[in-house]
């Protein structure tokens, strides 16, 4: 998918995938046309983060990446809000945490496992990015685990204080990793990718590219109920695997793409940033914005379903990481859970 | 509180309280009168420990200053068990365990990590304290868990028995890391405190701030029920949040000063050791005392909600030292998860 | 028990014990004879892993052991399979895992550590066998809580395809460990083991000490019933701890042996080696076989007793195993968690 062949082709898929969506085509055709396009489009992000982490640095570029990985996930739930579909919400969310730390860190790990030995990356930011995880699954199981002993109004007002609480760890987590100890969390170590545009244009191609999967993400979103209805899928296995693979088809391909060049600090930057992200950025702030939509609020407690996981999710990647370096076959593990949990979402 | 001065508000307050006290002032007035004597005696208590650990070594000021500040506590639950309040004993040892590791610990490594950009202490220590933790978390979780197949009489039994076997364990873990392993758990690399006193005045000063800690503690948890009352707190919320806050008030300001003076080792020495002697040593001696006092005796069967509490304190407090190096955002999340924990044992 | 005299007394209880099996003598006779017999053959076996290992290199010495040892459990399981006592055979598996990570491993630790400070292993084996042992967990867990709401037809077929991922996981550690990162995961610092014999007598021994193991260990089982009636002990007890027990005596007399020769690397293979060969090998081969047994299959889906004692043990052993290095006091802790849970499935 070298030069000029892979623009046409991203062109071509995004533009055809938009004509299918707006002539209302029949939904299987438009499933896969804009399947094709968020490949293309994710492959362009993919490319975009690449070059505006040369000069960014890689974890601002990673950084980057997540941000706007996720920005169209947000835009996405916000939308099924409004609607009070809140279970579809969890489910997705649940299978975007669970895809990142398991699907697209493991291939990224399998992958650059293939072709180099041993991958390493720094162990402060492992252990750091561990600990927030921790606080994740703590601000979801404990909601979960008093919820029996609360009111609908007490589960609310534990909700907003616990999802204010999170947004709050997670931008003093930004202080912290872009500011106060950015030194520390850095991998020195690692050599730059290489700058396909100029400076601006690169972070034009980005924010271009990041627009590009959001539209082609919600064409494809927008066809799959209809398909997976054909068939016969359950609301919680498309939430969770479905939605969640094709919202981060994007964090995906970059993440994979940065570990084939043992970039593996980035790619785990990526993916594990992109999961924590979820966990105390984007779903806090469905939370709060559910408060301001009128109609009942969503709250913050997820199914004991959800729960066990995320809760193993990311038990196995805290495992994995620890120790700052990674093989085929951590990776291989992280893709096994994934399956058993695929498996047992498809069956429930 | 340098100086004169502070020794005048020592005694000043101590006494004054003491008198409020056997008065019969009103609870509010006793409520507040005794809690600045408390600050007060919790700092002359922190002075006292740093003078000892000058002479002693770093870690065994710690673990004296865990001890005498332990001592006070179990004096109080043990008043409390002979009422057969088990439910407030368990709730004020739960809220001990994770004060420690989150308030005292966490506001330790905070305050530390704004002074330090990086502080560290053993990581053998470490590395042993979690294991012992989760020696705890079993100890207390196991019971739970086969509790409901078990009679009330082979509830008690079970209770003895695991009570007997984490003492012996705590006992063995007094040899291991004062005798046969005291080496390889110090810290050598860290300076000593200032001595203010001779030896043998500071020893006096030490075991006389903990007398004074003990019945200052008393008296005003002696007053807790009237005023919490007053304001409509729960009987889990006060003993989980409110004494075991007081309670701690000693470990906490000696903990935070150490921090303060890059002396981490002690500080984590002080709030983990002092949580895991209370779940290791003050918990099974209660259970045992128990059997003792006529009555039913004190099973070792938590509630759901104090495990949880308990566990999601450990695994993160875990995650946070066993890398031996702490900084400011470390803290920070203890406390997070800390205000997360006292929101829903306020909303429960 | 060195030189000839071992000898003497090896042939001896074996012939012993099968005159008293095939005579059917009387149960508590037939019991205690078999199980001298078992220590006998188990320090045989030791004998002759000591001696392979000295040929083969440690780690796969220790491989060796944990294939062999578990040979034994596994003919004996597919009997009991294949007569429909999953109860017994889960609760035998369940008690062969804590086994080996706790009375095993712990006695190893326990053991070396009175004889040396300090014993050490390859710390990146001790990593990778943290993430399988948590594969374990998660592929027991995750069952267990997914089965209440699936249907009988359902729970076999994700009982099914957990398996084969287990297996598929279990040859390709093998791969991985045996022929892709051997160097990586190797004990190249510690010394190798005597070697009794020559290579062939030694491998011909090993093969001949397992059989003899197999045999004397399927009397005693064969006993186990009637003795255990008279002490009126439950099946679970019986299953989790007296035959797993006897079923472990060879990896127990081997790690041993081991770790008071200060090979820890050995004894940890053999131990948590075993324990992950019964998780990830033993349990869905059982599973796979019962499809095709005729009648009603055996799932994949553990108590909640059994999962958490399998759960507990996990956590512990990682903890205390992740630094690479242990102590006497490590080995107590596994010891003193091994006792508790004795301690409750006993009262259960």
């Amino acid at each position: 998918m070298k030069g000029k062949l892979f623009y046409v082709g991203l062109i071509l898929a995004f533009v055809l995938s938009a004509v299918a969506h707006y002539t209302h085509l029949n939904a299987t055709l438009q499933f896969v046309i804009s399947a094709i396009a968020v490949i293309f489009v994710a492959g362009f992000l993919g490319k975009a983060t690449e070059s505006v982490a040369h000069y960014a640095g890689e974890r601002m570029g990673g950084f980057l990446n997540a941000t706007f990985g996720n920005a169209a996930e947000l835009i996405i739930a916000i939308f099924l809000v409004k609607d009070g579909m809140f279970e579809v919400v969890k489910a997705s969310l649940t299978g975007s945490i669970i895809g990142n730390l398991l699907l697209v860190l493991g291939l990224s790990i399998f992958a650059g496992g293939l072709k180099f030995k041993e991958q390493s990356f720094n162990v402060k930011l492992a252990s750091h990015n561990s600990s927030l995880m921790i606080l994740g699954v703590i601000a979801l199981f404990i909601p979960a685990i008093f919820a029996g002993g609360l009111t609908t109004k007490e589960t609310s007002s534990m909700s907003l204080i616990v999802a204010i609480l999170l947004i709050a760890a997670y931008l003093l987590w930004l202080l912290f990793s872009m500011v106060t100890h950015k030194d520390v969390l850095s991998d020195a170590a690692v050599e730059h990718g290489e700058a396909l545009w100029s400076k601006s244009t690169s972070i034009l191609f980005l924010v271009l590219a990041t627009v590009m999967v959001a539209f082609s993400s919600e064409w494809m979103v927008g066809t799959l109920e209809e398909v997976t209805h054909k068939f016969g899928l359950s609301e919680l296995f498309v939430g969770a695997f479905l939605i969640a693979i094709i919202g981060n088809a994007a964090e995906h391909s970059a993440a994979v793409m940065m570990a084939m060049k043992n970039k593996m600090g980035a790619a785990v930057e990526i993916a594990i940033g992109s999961s924590l992200q979820i966990a105390l950025f984007v779903a806090p702030v469905l939370v709060i914005a559910s408060f301001f939509m009128g109609g009942t609020p969503m709250n913050i407690v997820f199914t004991t379903y959800e729960l066990a996981a995320i809760g193993v999710a990311v038990f196995i990647t805290k495992s994995i990481t620890q120790d700052g370096s990674t093989n085929w076959y951590e990776g291989l593990l992280l893709l096994v859970v994934y399956i058993i949990l695929g498996v047992v979402f498809f069956l429930v």
